[in-house]
């Protein structure tokens, strides 16, 4: 009970990982609002405040139902709430939370079916589809051929936090589409929503996941599902069990403001200040500046010589990006040693890719000079590991963010 | 987004509902703190003092498990890690609690059957068993009486937070063990935990169900398992579909510290604080704290002359007390009237009692003088309302308050 | 270095002296902001703001100087600004505070001549001009006598902290006006301002001394001049040396909302946010609420027997209220006794009055309730120290109370 | 009373400016708590913790006086305190500030007589005496001239905050002793104070003024004044007129941790807070991490070819450095470029260095990233500015903080 729990040397840490991102003190002040009662007058008004404001990030006019609960609870939800036991998935792996989602839905009884690019890739041979997007036409290749239509739900990454590579969901949609199948679409963009572009209802998703750890900037706690009349209609008679996340009862008690079970208040309270936050800058203005920052690292990246894990410029990720450590370069002792030397955390390389890569995450509280710090961290901690770099990514850096504003 | 949301008109708003209850100010500034890396050497060490503090609280060397969810969840994690469908659960029902427990088990394929003491109650006669505890007696009659074993967990709450009653645990575990029955032994202290004496291990309770917002003084957010080695046993077999609920992961990867998907940071800070809190002025400390608030609060409700729900002295809770309304006097309209006045909130009457009484919660961040305030508020609403009271309840709680220090 | 700042035993203190008054949250999470360079551009909006802002609370449009300071600072910029070694000023001893204020001047090099009400008081005959506000005829009668203009400034005080009387500020200009005397007028407000109506145009007052930790609500460190024309003409002539109080430059810088040395920043933060409340509930609406609850207050001080400080119902504090304890027993034993016991801070009797009187503060995030808890544990505090009461304040206040809204 | 005080674009604000300094979140997290009784018993436990933590950071053991005031309130308190109208002071002018000080004695009615440096100086020849330290043996020739004792004080700046160059003290006290004079050596290390080496007792100090909003890493409010047997003595006989600054009530009331008038309760709560963070550390590791950061920022102006302020190595402050801006080049509309485009605030030129000249502060909550980001943002700005720059600084800077551990 003695633990320090703020004790880094001096100086704000940089927690430069994909999540959870680093929280802006005016959220943190927010969820230090005083509690009120969940179900009196002021949180109706609260909760209808949040609801509202919620759809139009998910640029959808569809129900957002808000669970307290991590992303992962979020990704549950979405399955138990359309299927039922027994029910084929088509997932496609584009990384390690795609692989993560495949295994919940095994636990959960359902059977997925797994999709993954298998060209050759030179850099990372052992997951050349973690280096690429969804493949739209390999989908719809595989529902042309589900003639049973056996498969109830096609279940892609929008941006694959394990990775740095967006996939094109609007692609996906089409190929379900051409392919004329009935599966739902059910889309994870825990780490894309409010900082790359995502509209819900223009790309025909059914239900999207997301969490509050991310663009939203906030602490993890709240996990989210946006609707499609379809998926609510699936839910009707789907036969997995289920009851804390069962949409009925939540998104009829919603119409007031209400949860039918005690919501987690002070994450209500920061993400209305995140949400007047978007709204005061616009999301337009939002993805544009995600964007730039992206630029900026890998700008960076390029200049030390170093692979961007993700292969196709087409769908770089605006929210972090992946750096492959060359051979015989532990990227965890890497992390370890900036962590030690400079205060600042860096994303570990998950799955397949453990310790050949790190990920810099470059959204939440940020601006041009926190990722410039960021980099210069990198770049000491790759030359104290003995790392030969091409060239200054800082200075790569400096020069990309100083010429566009 | 206009909303204000700390829009009282001035000084403190006093939340006296049975939880959320009024979160101290050290908990809401530790849970400011910068959120940090969940899979970074700080986190590991939060997360095992955290595990280890928790563990002192529900008086038990086993696990407990901590989720990113409310109350609810806790039920549903508790049913979906020990059971299988079809199952049958023996529920008792002491208020609206633990019937929304059996709706809930309902939902998730479970046979819950009910009991109920059914005696007469001329103050609520629609209630009876809503002003008394778990009959142990009736549930041994029960069990014994299951041959076939077809029961297989007895679901008890400790602190009914709809009622203000509390029920004898050890007296429920006595009976199972007299019926010499291999049910497991289920109970929800998530309005008691911290607040009321609980016992995990010497009361031989298999899971014991907690949320953050009760007498732990956190805002909503987090909700407990509290594990026994036969429940443990049970879930290596169970058939109920889990992931984000399963135990097994989680115990596993909590042994240094960490999740295995993104814990609620935020929340465990304040959990850190709070658990420092109860180890300063001790557990026995903190219990005899919540009875001596009860009792002047029932002091007050004598002296005005109206019922208190619970109808048996033995089983008063110390966490809050249910106050019953004369017959033509809607509860609801005075709480109303209430909080618009004198910006008080208190607890409204659930289900069957809709109406028919209110709940005053004496725990969280309180003390004698926050009560009496709580209490002049009520007396003054009840004369507004037109309530003969047959004396001052604030005058017999000063005199209790007065006396006993 | 081990103290525990925050270490009251369970709830909130209860701070209910005339000042510092009990901090709004709202203004505690504004004054947490990230400090910012008070010679930059944010700075000068903020700057312009509060010294718009104030003038309001002021109710003049003439310049507000703002200081890094106690209020004590307030009093000393006054006269060092205004006045010149040896000069005489007419100072009035409404009680401890008006004597520290002449005491101040003596020590700057002023001499002070102090009237005094010396009628004969059955209850407090060591100082009956404490019970009673200034009596303006003594001042006009002595300005008559002083046909050398000998005397430069008549100092008296709106609201005398240490006793619960206010003063009727216009009488005192009109007495002046009346005596044709051409002495400054300055008056004290400190503990009068935005709480008690105050009108430094409309009365004719050449400077008003104010401070933070009152009505506005803050912690203390800001103190304040309001000027005339007339005071900023005497300081172009006056002797007394000055440089940290000096108007001029002050004056001139705060043109473009910046000050000549480091303004407290963190602390105009907290002043922002606090004429922000102001403006929302409105003047009008603060002072009532102010009277409403000296109401309340003396209500139960009545029932209770005790007389209350200020023998004069016509200049009431609406700030604070005196209650003098009968002979015998010991004020600051009994503020000791309720202070262990209650978690409540009362105000001490000053300097003549030590011992004979304690004063309840009703100012600051305060409402009724609040209001309520603070007069129980004075009540259950003086039937613990055994004093006979005649009746029940709390009950009294209650009828107050729930009468009127 | 719209304004946005919170608002810069995203992420955090760099204040990199001379002072105020970053102020922690512990710091501002402690400066929240809620406001107490300045005469109660928490009080006196919290006055004397810092005023002997204060002692320590002094390294002194005689009195530290507090004021509720700016640093320039310090200035007139230490002279207000210990001399008479008319009393000749000896005053170094090392930059802006000493030169403030000098102003402050002529308005405080006091005739400084003032030495400087003058040299021929290429860069600067406006200013030569800025560009370094005190010469002690200046100080101790006019001493010896002073036959007659007319100079009552000896005032030197220690750390020059608006060049960036720090004095030898000790050398001055020898230059005192060696001329066998009297004089008061008053030393304003408002800046350096908690950052750079200083030695209040072991140099032989009179009277030591300082700020809280510098190495205290508070936000400005706090004024200090360490003193000594002589400075006490002296103040017995001063004749200049004191009250708000007079040390001999505090001085007795602080030996129960009180003060006279109503001290600022919160920034002491943020002052308690700073001594333990800095008793964590250890005052040699403060200095020493203030040093290698200086370096750091001095090979970064080094490696752009730009001038460093303080020409004499001997004394580099290791608080901030002044960077001289090359002909033609306007600092101050390069310092608002950099503010615009990056949202780092430096320091600007002041008196005669105004548009020559900007100051980057190391101080405060910062660590190597948020200097490497500064330094970015500076190296950006040059060259948007069109200044050409001989080399990389930010690359020159993390060769050396990659180095240096």
């Amino acid at each position: 009970m003695t633990l320090k729990l703020d004790a880094h040397p001096t100086g704000r840490h940089f927690l430069q990982i994909p999540g959870p991102s680093p929280v802006p003190d005016r959220i943190l002040r927010a969820m230090s609002l005083p509690t009120i009662d969940h179900r009196g007058p002021e949180f109706g008004a609260l909760g209808l405040a949040v609801l509202s404001g919620i759809r139009e990030v998910f640029q959808t006019r569809q129900p957002v139902v808000i669970y307290p609960s991590s992303g992962t609870g979020a990704w549950e939800a979405a399955l138990a709430n359309t299927l039922s036991p027994g029910d084929t998935v088509l997932m496609y792996e584009t990384g390690q939370f795609a692989a993560l989602w495949a295994r919940l839905a095994t636990r959960l009884g359902l059977r997925p079916e797994i999709l993954a690019w298998d060209g050759e890739d030179a850099v990372l041979p052992q997951a050349p589809s973690w280096r690429r997007g969804v493949q739209a036409e390999m989908i719809e290749a595989r529902l042309r051929r589900d003639s049973e239509r056996t498969i109830k739900a096609v279940c892609v990454v929008h941006n694959e936090t394990s990775t740095g590579v967006t996939s094109d969901v609007a692609a996906v949609r089409r190929a379900i589409d051409a392919a004329g199948h009935p599966a739902l679409l059910m889309v994870d963009t825990i780490s894309g929503l409010a900082s790359a572009d995502y509209r819900h209802d223009e790309w025909g998703v059914d239900v999207t996941i997301s969490g509050s750890q991310k663009g939203l900037m906030l602490p993890p706690g709240i996990g989210f599902n946006a609707l499609s009349p379809r998926a609510l209609e699936a839910s009707k008679t789907a036969g997995l069990p289920r009851s804390y996340w069962a949409w009925d009862e939540i998104v009829e008690m919603n119409r007031d403001g209400y949860w039918p079970y005690t919501p987690n208040t002070n994450l209500l309270y920061g993400l209305h200040e995140s949400l007047a936050m978007l709204k005061e800058e616009g999301l337009p203005q939002v993805f544009a500046r995600h964007q730039r920052w992206a630029g900026g690292v890998r700008a960076a990246v390029t200049a030390w010589g170093l692979p961007i894990q993700c292969a196709d410029p087409a769908v770089y990720s605006p929210v972090l990006t992946g750096v492959i450590t060359p051979p015989g370069v532990d990227a965890d002792a890497l992390r370890q040693l900036i962590h030690q030397r400079f205060d600042l955390s860096l994303g570990t390389g998950l799955g397949k890719l453990k310790g050949r890569m790190f990920r810099i995450g470059h959204l939440g509280d940020s601006n041009d000079l926190t990722l410039l710090a960021t980099l210069a961290g990198c770049e000491m901690g790759l030359k104290l590991a003995g790392v030969a770099l091409a060239g200054s990514g800082v200075q790569a850096a400096m020069d990309f963010f100083g010429k566009q504003s």
